[in-house]
């Protein structure tokens, strides 16, 4: 079985943005609510944030279930590590996600400006500036034979997409419009020549656009 | 988090059926054709029989996906287990499932007619002769600490249904009617007294229903 690159539980809204403008420490989704986008999410059990019992057990369960069934490493941007940029200012910032982040593997950080890697718990981040081909490549050693998540932004994303290196998505369609920021897609439609392309309504009122290879 | 007791990947006629009438060793699902009922799972990529690569990665492959997550026991019938009744004339039926079973776990097989137990590669078939809340006490003490599967076929899920021992089910209808033979139910609607309810179509052609408790 082949090392797969799958995009999981990446959300935008109904026009295609997977973060508003404006990113700062304090909205790390800029204009975008993150409630609004992620709420289908967040209201499962199991949710990888989840600190207390109980959450749904429905469809989107399947989706935050998955989340790190199989994998091995995942690979971001560095829009998704910092609301920093340019080259570091502050070497404390260790991300979002405080003393326990929710990856549990190697974490590959792209970015122009490197730094030493770290560890938090049990997740250590990598920060690697290099083209998409040659992080994947560092991301699946680092695997041990799993899978790696392709874990956003969209820039991120559309730069594996356009290096054809993905081989699965699951994208999440929020009714939400957000008019300006990061975009994923004008139309999940643009994918079709190269993925199967499934849509699944969920009765949560986000849309799951699964896509995996031709 | 607690061991839930889940049912996965049960797959019944759309008039309820699990299996048909007149099981035998030539026709496990009696007369009606495994094929028929089976066929949405056995188009997934991770469909755990599956011995050639290929295969869709959509919806139905996040449950089929499913199956083994976290799942450290199953509890299967005497009829899912073997087309044989009444007291064991030939210790050397093993299962239908050849020298590496898809379980990979604790097996305990409710009937009757107790028998020693055997292990086939990493799968060990224990046989019990106990009601289902004692049955489902063994199964969780050998999971060490992950879930348990009721693995069916119908008399089972419902034994275990009417004990109120189930935390979840995920059953696949399949488009096609039996008619006659081990019944789920009559109607979904019969769980919903005590089941969130969740009703998703797949593009192949099944229903997939998600109950978790109220």
């Amino acid at each position: 079985m082949s090392q797969l690159l799958r995009v999981q539980n990446f959300t935008v809204s109904s026009d295609g943005y997977g973060a508003g403008e404006g990113q700062s420490l304090e909205r790390p989704f800029g204009h975008a609510d993150p409630m609004t986008l992620m709420a289908w999410a967040v209201a499962t059990a199991s949710f990888p944030n989840r600190t207390r019992p109980g959450g749904s057990r429905g469809l989107d369960d399947y989706f935050t279930r998955d989340f790190a069934h199989g994998i091995g490493a995942e690979i971001m941007g560095r829009n998704k590590f910092s609301p920093h940029r340019g080259p570091w200012e502050d070497l404390e910032w260790q991300g979002w996600w405080g003393e326990d982040p929710p990856f549990h593997t190697p974490v590959f950080v792209m970015t122009h400006h490197v730094r030493p890697s770290f560890t938090l718990s049990d997740t250590t981040f990598h920060f690697v500036d290099a083209d998409p081909a040659t992080v994947l490549e560092k991301a699946r050693a680092a695997a041990g034979g799993a899978d790696v998540r392709l874990g956003g932004g969209a820039t991120v994303i559309r730069q594996f997409l356009d290096a054809d290196l993905v081989d699965t998505l699951h994208v999440a369609v929020a009714p939400v419009e957000l008019g300006a920021g990061s975009r994923l897609w004008t139309s999940p439609d643009e994918l079709l020549d190269r993925f199967h392309h499934e849509v699944v309504p969920s009765p949560s009122g986000v849309t799951h656009h699964l896509f995996w290879r031709r």
